[in-house]
């Protein structure tokens, strides 16, 4: 098993990487919480496929199981959603004592800690993330959330788990999709982090590869991404820089309207906002391409006719992400250094010229 | 000016307390915060009264504000109303850098707080307390929340406002049954706390006393909450005491079906459960009297026929400060110390005997 610890200021938590974790999630869960009540929460995926195990697993050790399933997809992560779920914990008599755990993709990740996060003011909580995207990614670092109509997670909290539990050999019933826009945040990671990491993911010659080395690939994102916590819990500054190819990535999303994966359009906004700097001469010549070679190797997209309408530009100006009148981009510095760069509002447009 | 510093292991702020301080509001918010976006949340009794000073002196400090009223009442502290207010923000076009500003009582604290907490993970919050009870108790440590059908404050988080400005002047225009109210949360304070606030509020021997004496009132509640809120910010132990006729007092009031103000509620728990620990000779004899001398001086109530149905039983065993199959009731080991007291619930019809 690898552990990757992450020490925060108010709490201490661990992320355990192992294949077969999933049926030890009962002793695992005992080992840091108290006989109790748990609202297992998965969705209309994952729960055939995985939930008996993990009740199986959490009954055996002592603890009593509700399992709340939702439906699959983003539609889940609103504020109905929420409110039934709060009906059915209070209905199922969950107190403070009691706890939450999140069996899923980034959705059920989210939905599940905004629930537990604000639950009788918060109760315990725990991730096992399913999808490649969570486990990399969205379930380290504690951001919960719900989506409004008018954009994704603009209501939300920080909340870190008690634990993260990935078990990477779930990922064998991942569609093929699925795994890759997953690696595009590892690719992320690799592209912000370090060269090191960047050499790992030169090995990944097609899709197949990600699977064979998922335990590496995992490791090395969610060591980075605990790093990136650490040091700045609540994305004031440093941690913006995960928000590489995030912020035209986010308003591509928005525009394909569930046509693209989140992966997907990170890619494309990987791709065109290092084109962007490069142009511009702050990131060396030659790493757009480089990054275009590992994306396109496993069938990522790179560009898209979404980009640069009116409403592209009216929503870059809405995302949640600006800080008064400004944008803060993300570029390469290098290979595996990242930096931010702030642009006006109202130079946007002048500035990405797309 | 009267000011109690909160210090938590990552926040401290402070709790200012001035005859006037509302005309000043821009300054102290202005001593804080850059020039940004104010959402000034204030209800249908409160705008009228105060709204407009408040927002003219946040306008001649530099800031831009909005205001958003609710309708006054427990009743808009409910996800539907909280679900508008989002919109309303974001429509506003609030962003991560802006703040929330509550002006009322407990109500719009409460709702106004979680509407902070949430909106794109957290964005800034400034309270503004204009009731006795949310002056000495609501607005000072963290907790928001909204109610769900079932029960108050089920949703919430802890959230730490950046200042409390409380202007005691505005007492002036609240209704006597709602001054009397709030000090009820103050005889509790005192009960609990020490023996030399137990002397101040021997000195309230009629309402009018307590517009008198507020200053002192308001800022001996907030330092002796602002130490319990240090000692245990997410109600882990100590803050428990806070608790003292809320157990009772929590149930009787949902019964009352909102014929009682919460202060009058606590004040019949208080005396309820003091008589109850009284004859079981673990508070000492005579305190039940004083306790009562002090809450009839100012016509708050001591019983109520509530008390003891079967509702009222199903009631506490859904108190969601129950941990596991335990209620925690709080009782005088004498005037000014306070103490635990765990119950199983299955045990708690012949504990209380009421």
């Amino acid at each position: 098993m690898k552990t990757v610890t992450v020490t925060l200021p108010a709490k201490t938590y661990q992320i355990k990487i192992a294949a077969g974790l999933l049926t030890q999630v009962g002793n695992e869960v005992a080992s840091l919480w108290s006989p109790r009540k748990i609202a297992l929460v998965s969705d209309s995926h994952v729960e055939p496929l995985y939930c008996e195990q993990v009740e199986t697993s959490l009954i055996a050790a002592g603890f009593t199981v509700h399992v709340y399933r939702v439906r699959a997809g983003e539609d889940s992560k609103q504020l109905g959603v929420l409110s039934s779920l709060y009906e059915e914990l209070l209905g199922d008599d969950f107190g403070r004592s009691d706890g939450v755990i999140a069996l899923g993709g980034g959705v059920v990740g989210d939905l599940a800690g905004f629930l537990a996060s604000t639950y009788m003011r918060g109760i315990s909580f725990i991730q096992i993330p399913t999808s490649l995207l969570a486990q990399v990614d969205s379930s380290v670092g504690g951001k919960t959330g719900v989506d409004l109509n008018t954009g994704k997670n603009l209501i939300g909290t920080f909340y870190q788990p008690d634990v993260v539990l990935i078990d990477p050999t779930v990922l064998q019933t991942l569609s093929q999709r699925f795994l890759v826009e997953g690696y595009a945040e590892i690719v992320k990671m690799a592209a912000i982090s370090s060269l090191d990491f960047w050499h790992l993911i030169e090995n990944i010659n097609q899709p197949k590869d990600i699977l064979k080395q998922a335990p590496a690939l995992i490791e090395a994102s969610v060591r980075f991404k605990a790093q990136i916590v650490e040091a700045d819990e609540k994305e004031g500054g440093l941690r913006q820089i995960l928000n590489f190819g995030h912020t035209l990535g986010h308003a591509i999303e928005l525009l394909a309207g569930g046509q693209l994966a989140h992966g997907e359009a990170v890619s494309i906004g990987m791709v065109q906002i290092t084109q962007i700097f490069e142009d511009r001469g702050l990131t060396p010549s030659g790493i757009t391409a480089q990054l275009k070679k590992q994306l396109l190797a496993v069938g990522l997209p790179i560009s898209s006719d979404l980009i640069g309408s009116p409403q592209f530009y009216e929503l870059l100006k809405h995302d949640k992400k600006n800080h008064g009148d400004q944008l803060t981009l993300v570029y390469l510095k290098e290979l595996g250094t990242a930096d931010l760069y702030p642009v006006k509002l109202t130079a946007i447009h002048n500035f990405l010229n797309l």
